[in-house]
């Protein structure tokens, strides 16, 4: 491991630096635990590039497809898994050259980051390596799109999360229960974080957040964050011992990963509830199956036992519900509902293909916020523990 | 202070009860410290209502007008403040009999909120209002900005917060840096959060969130939490002994709400770091002076003395910056920075027409993340540190 260490204060001029145009001279730091890994999947990638350089062949890159005609669930596994089918990315292909020359680039700014033990967005990727490239008026990346997309192609060319490489995202949604994180030097407690509690970081790979304890005896992911306010204001985790987490909507890859983690490492059953309608469908089946665009992910953010809890389409009557919460579909919402339907791992499923012909016949959706028409808290009184209870849920 | 506390699985039938109509048995709480004042604005509102109802009088509530007309900045106070005028809203008048029950209704339900020592979400609010009115086919609420302009309306006819009303929203933003918190039982220590921070929750009023201790010497806002992760991750506020905050783009009530608490309990200066572009220039406006849809909150949220950083209009040049990582203006961002030149707090501003005026003048804007051009801490180690420094900002 090389180490660097030099002050960034240090007049220009006294020593030769290989330093990137306009960018200031950089410390770096020790490479250690996962990084190691990570930074020799990006070495290994340089190395390829150059070998073929140097015996004077034409230098390439395969390049995982990303598509989903290259995405198939894996019945046995019970996830969205990425197929074999590569495409090839040459430098020296007129149509390939941009993307061959942008791929590279955002392997060696993620070298970089790891070098210097630093982390930046997606966003400060695109800022970090946009440039005009020199004698010529053409940018490297012209849009953030650009980068983001090539940095999907870098983590299934090198195997490595985007979270592996460095490069975090807005930090979205919360978490509360008998469970205590380490992260850095800090110990957190979820179960003494107050009113927002846990938040759930971008990155919360086992390097940068380490479970310590874990009393829970499952996790309750509920969608939105006013929601989960509701099972934390009454306790709920508490009474129930349990974790209550939510992902302030469709959750992100951290809160993925973290339920997928506390799923795996300290075997909690996972319980959604979110809401019924084909938004609330198709969160429980990202999080049970993986994303279509994120197949190569699934492995490590799909949790294939989830179960969904509710709320069903056979609430309206059981809860007694008036028709004043109803909001009716409309041909988006049923248009949506046909095609999560029609996904292979709810084709088979008898219950699933009801629940949804149910919200069809219906004619209507329904938030989990509708069950406070019959109590603020009817939904962690009476809602969830009576489907706890009864074993009542779909799979 | 009334104090029922009934068991909610008492058989039915074995006690008179005043229950709405499809609700469940409620238990309700001692009402105490802040509650006990907000009870009591509620029920000045309903001792007005029913007694002029016992007088035979036709009923009626003076709404103060939450109007742009309404509102106006003191010079003096330099803040937003809400004018003298209202509204009348009577029962006994077609156009405003539906408002008039609406705006009962909310008073009645934030009345069973406190009662019952809960909280819920203004979506939470709708649901536990919206009703078909008996005998009728009117809805008490059809949608719900209906119920969210009435809860606004209940804020300034009783001078209570929408905060205090034990109303809530989704949560936002986080800060780190020496200070500590004391919410319920917990003790949080912001200097010791890890990766995302001390989450700010959606209500910080003291008899929720205490502010136990606070060594910061400053308060560094800047505008999205991937910004905020940079300054996380350097330390900053541990190397400047100072709280960094965000508020994920426009901050919410409880971060504008929490800043001013931090200000004024322990004197610290306020310094914005933002995008160098229409919007960044009106977020410091509102964390500055309060917004003008709620200019009857300034009072308790804007901070006047707070200082915008930058990004600056100059900084292009300053920081010898790439025309890479420059963003064109668009019609709409040109309108926008004109309005806000003529805010009246900007307008006898010469600094701040300047600085407007110079951004036109370059013909495009510039995000913080700009600066990772030049490098990826550039911003923690030079960018803000030499502002600092140099008394280097805009007022």
């Amino acid at each position: 491991m090389a180490k660097r260490s030099e002050s960034a204060n240090r007049p220009a001029g006294t020593k030769k630096a290989k330093k990137s145009v306009g960018m200031e001279e950089a410390k770096e730091v020790p490479i250690k635990g996962k990084d190691v890994d990570t930074m020799a999947k990006l070495q290994r990638l340089a190395a390829a590039v150059s070998e073929v350089a140097k015996k004077r062949r034409d230098p390439y890159l395969d390049v995982p497809s990303r598509s989903l005609s290259n995405s198939q669930f894996n019945k046995k596994k019970r996830l969205i898994e990425m197929g074999a089918k590569t495409n090839r990315r040459e430098l020296f292909n007129l149509n390939q050259a941009r993307s061959y020359m942008q791929t590279i680039l955002v392997g060696s700014g993620c070298s970089r980051l790891i070098r210097q033990g630093k982390s930046t967005s997606i966003r400060g990727m695109y800022y970090m390596l946009k440039k005009t490239i020199e004698g010529t008026k053409e940018n490297t990346f012209n849009e953030q799109a650009e980068s983001d997309a090539v940095i999907e192609d870098l983590e299934v060319i090198t195997g490595a999360m985007r979270e592996e490489l460095h490069l975090y995202a807005e930090p979205r949604g919360a978490l509360a229960g008998p469970v205590v994180f380490i992260d850095g030097e800090n110990e957190l407690d979820a179960g003494r974080m107050g009113a927002a509690g846990y938040p759930i970081p971008s990155i919360v790979e086992p390097d940068r957040v380490r479970i310590k304890r874990c009393d829970a005896k499952f996790i309750l992911h509920v969608e939105k964050g006013t929601v989960w306010q509701r099972f934390n204001e009454d306790k709920f985790w508490q009474k129930h011992k349990c974790i209550v987490s939510h992902g302030a909507g469709q959750p992100s890859r951290g809160v993925r990963r973290m339920l997928h983690r506390l799923h795996n490492e300290f075997n909690l059953p996972v319980f959604c509830l979110l809401d019924n309608d084909p938004w609330g469908y198709y969160i429980y089946s990202v999080i049970k199956q993986g994303s279509i665009n994120l197949a190569f992910e699934s492995m490590r953010m799909a949790i294939p036992d989830a179960k969904f809890l509710g709320l069903r389409s056979i609430d309206y009557e059981r809860c007694q519900l008036k028709e004043d919460v109803t909001i009716k579909l409309d041909d988006k919402d049923k248009k949506r509902a046909k095609q999560i339907a029609s996904y292979p791992w709810f084709a088979d499923k008898k219950p699933w293909q009801g629940e949804i012909k149910q919200m069809l016949a219906n004619d209507f959706k329904l938030e989990v916020e509708a069950l406070i028409s019959r109590d603020i808290s009817y939904v962690t009184e009476k809602y969830v523990p009576e489907r706890l209870r009864d074993n009542d849920w779909l799979d």
